[in-house]
């Protein structure tokens, strides 16, 4: 089908799903590029396909159309509106993320993630959202490959306690070598870039770690950090 | 000095620091925020001071001109022209930077090499501007301890050599785990976030590492490569 009006009933749908709250709503989601579209159609989650060049697109749209829809600099030539991703069972080492706000560390922890085998990230509500168009561009296509779920930490912990998880959160003052904790089932949680994690949540972790580096640095950024710790417990 | 018109010389002067090109014939660039202006002064850069409230800046100015140089969304309260960091003589560890182009991560890499003793950077002509202002903001206040230089890699990774230096690149495929070079003096190369180590830069790597992973990932974010790269040698 083709669309040249900007006015046209799609568009706008398309359009507003740049916002969280629709996308919600909706339960769908916008991907970019040959690339993650191939990554959505595998993952059999791709519900529709605009082009503007490609007639076996769902949907033909003009460039102008395009660049509405589109949230990148230079424009897709083609997207997908792409299923919720469906919550997979918990299990293996998992990561928790405190008020992370930054879509793009989000994305590379993503990718991280995958890469060092934590099959699972657990978001706290307040955190940014996993379908933010500069998540999924900085996941390169891993957020198809990693269970992310969004819950309320404070009763999420207790149960992932109860099910035999050691909570370990990081503190560059008391905390110890995650190599302390080797073979044990982790769920690693990281804080927000600016404030580390929240004191309710500190307040339920069973242990602390660091990663030793420098007096002259304070802090890794959260992504970083993350992923060298994931790293570490992946070659434990 | 009170300053209220937009139009005046010393404003647009400012502002147009914002430009690669002004900033490397001035030999000067901004700094945003208390922390930042604090580092600044420490290291004696700290040319003339712009604030919206403090009388004791160098420049009063209106909100209206501080947000026109200011370069984020919620606007400092106070600025700093500080002078291009001075060379120093390269020793320890380096940091190799081929084709670098997200500020946020060569922010971010300035941190870890901090933290983790890398004491210089060498970043390739074509890389991300060390000035750049989302460079400095990422690097929160560690590019004033870190040693950057801009080179062309073609001539310095041979002067390098010379100078007892292995040179190793990163390869998924070929590559050695780092710790099989422990103990010996490294210049560690990182590529394009994209493309990866470019062809002429490859050839002079003497060795390559990488780092073990799912195959399901392809890669990590360049960020997070360099800064797990440069953890393990420091914990080596």
């Amino acid at each position: 089908m083709e669309i040249t009006s900007l006015q046209n009933q799609k568009v706008k749908y398309w359009v507003s799903l740049k916002k969280k709250k629709v996308r919600d709503q909706e339960k769908v989601f916008i991907v970019e590029g040959d690339h993650l579209l191939q990554e959505a159609q595998k993952k059999q989650v791709l519900q529709e396909t605009i082009s503007v060049n490609d007639s076996q697109a769902d949907y033909l749209v003009t460039k102008e159309i395009m660049q509405k829809i589109s949230s990148q600099q230079s424009i897709s030539e083609n997207i997908g509106i792409c299923k919720f991703l469906e919550e997979k069972p918990i299990n293996g080492n998992v990561l928790v993320l405190d008020n992370l706000q930054d879509p793009g560390n989000l994305g590379t922890i993503i990718r991280s993630a995958v890469a060092f085998n934590f099959t699972t990230i657990i978001l706290s509500n307040d955190s940014v959202d996993m379908y933010n168009e500069k998540v999924i561009r900085a996941s390169e296509g891993m957020i198809f490959h990693c269970n992310i779920l969004r819950r309320d930490l404070k009763t999420f912990l207790p149960k992932l306690k109860k099910d035999g998880y050691l909570v370990i959160g990081t503190d560059v003052i008391t905390g110890k070598n995650i190599h302390e904790y080797a073979n044990l089932k982790k769920a690693l949680v990281i804080g927000n870039e600016g404030q580390g994690i929240s004191g309710d949540i500190k307040a339920l972790c069973d242990n602390f770690v660091n990663i030793t580096m420098e007096k002259t640095c304070e802090s890794l950024n959260a992504g970083i950090a993350a992923s060298i710790l994931m790293c570490e417990v992946y070659h434990e």
